[in-house]
């Protein structure tokens, strides 16, 4: 397999995504110029990104649906079940625990840690909220890969450095502090929600 | 001033909040190369981006703190109070009312709706959710520029075009639907959660 582009990686989703309805639909085949006009890319950026992992493409046929999206499927992890934990049980924690599809993305929400003991106990999407005083004993028995990382500024890095101790190999970031440079063994993702909000502001001010 | 990349774009939050901890730290200026460590880039890539909008940096002295953060803030529309209102009050919507500070990124809160009766009149982060039949009438008096969406994906289209018709100028889109393409005069800044989990998938299985 060709190593994927930044930008191949961020398509990936959204061709999963499209396959999944097609196979839905019943339809078993599909091609690059409509894939590229549902997506408002060119067909050979599609061919070219299809082409980095093997693609499924035929002269003349084009793409069988459901071998590309399990084949994408796989390559996204989906089938893994990886263990995941929220840490952060405040608004944002929660709301993404009740959110996010975690089952049907390739992950298990196996945990939710708090630093506040007046949560302890409480239930979120049918997950008991646990004090963060626990999180050590359970991440040696429970053995998570992942954690989404919903806690203030201030606590992100401690708990950062923490999570790699006990053996967490990805943060799901939602704090605005960028983990990558102090964490660069560790897989961040970041979802910084006030910057994406910020460049908004910028466009608003620039439409022309 | 010079047009800013997207790249550059995605960068002047990070500015603005490193800047602004600068400020309130009480440092009064800064170097590119300074500013390049913190944030893992290299100094020419700062100075780059900075000279896009003017810049204040003094060969020899470096860049004014106060003044680089105002002027950034500026452009991000950080003193613009843009009216804002949130449709789509599940536990995402809400959770965005009250872990969002709004104020400070340059908008206002005004409204929030939903389509489900049940939550007419229900009070969130000091608002109330109005029932979504009275979009119309609300957005006529009150003109808000920014929606923020986060209803189910297949109401997603339909409401992005009701919005515009209501003169709605941008939409923060929580929903996996991409808007963008069908609604091109509409500033469209897209927070794809899942596609951003599933990513996290990819890079996790291909750690090495």
């Amino acid at each position: 397999m060709k190593k994927i582009s930044t930008n191949t990686l961020r398509r990936l989703p959204r061709y999963y995504a499209l396959l999944d309805e097609m196979v839905k639909a019943g339809e078993d085949k599909t091609s690059s110029g409509k894939l590229a006009k549902i997506m408002g890319l060119n067909a050979s950026q599609i061919r070219n990104d299809l082409n980095c992992f093997g693609g499924f493409g035929q002269q003349g046929y084009g793409y069988n649906t459901l071998m590309l999206r399990d084949e994408i499927g796989r390559l996204l992890g989906k089938e893994r079940h990886f263990g995941c934990i929220v840490i952060g049980a405040g608004n944002l924690g929660r709301a993404l625990m009740s959110h996010i599809n975690f089952k049907d993305l390739g992950y298990r929400l196996v945990g939710a840690f708090d630093s506040n003991e007046a949560f302890a106990g409480q239930m979120v999407a049918g997950m008991p909220i646990r004090h963060i005083s626990g999180l050590d004993d359970f991440c040696r028995l429970e053995k998570p890969a992942v954690a989404v990382l919903c806690v203030p500024k201030d606590a992100a890095l401690e708990l950062g450095k923490q999570l790699s101790r006990l053996g967490i190999k990805a943060i799901w970031n939602f704090t605005p502090y960028d983990l990558s440079l102090e964490l660069p063994n560790m897989v961040v993702e970041n979802v910084h929600l006030e910057d994406s909000l910020m460049a908004l502001g910028y466009r608003l001010q620039n439409l022309d």
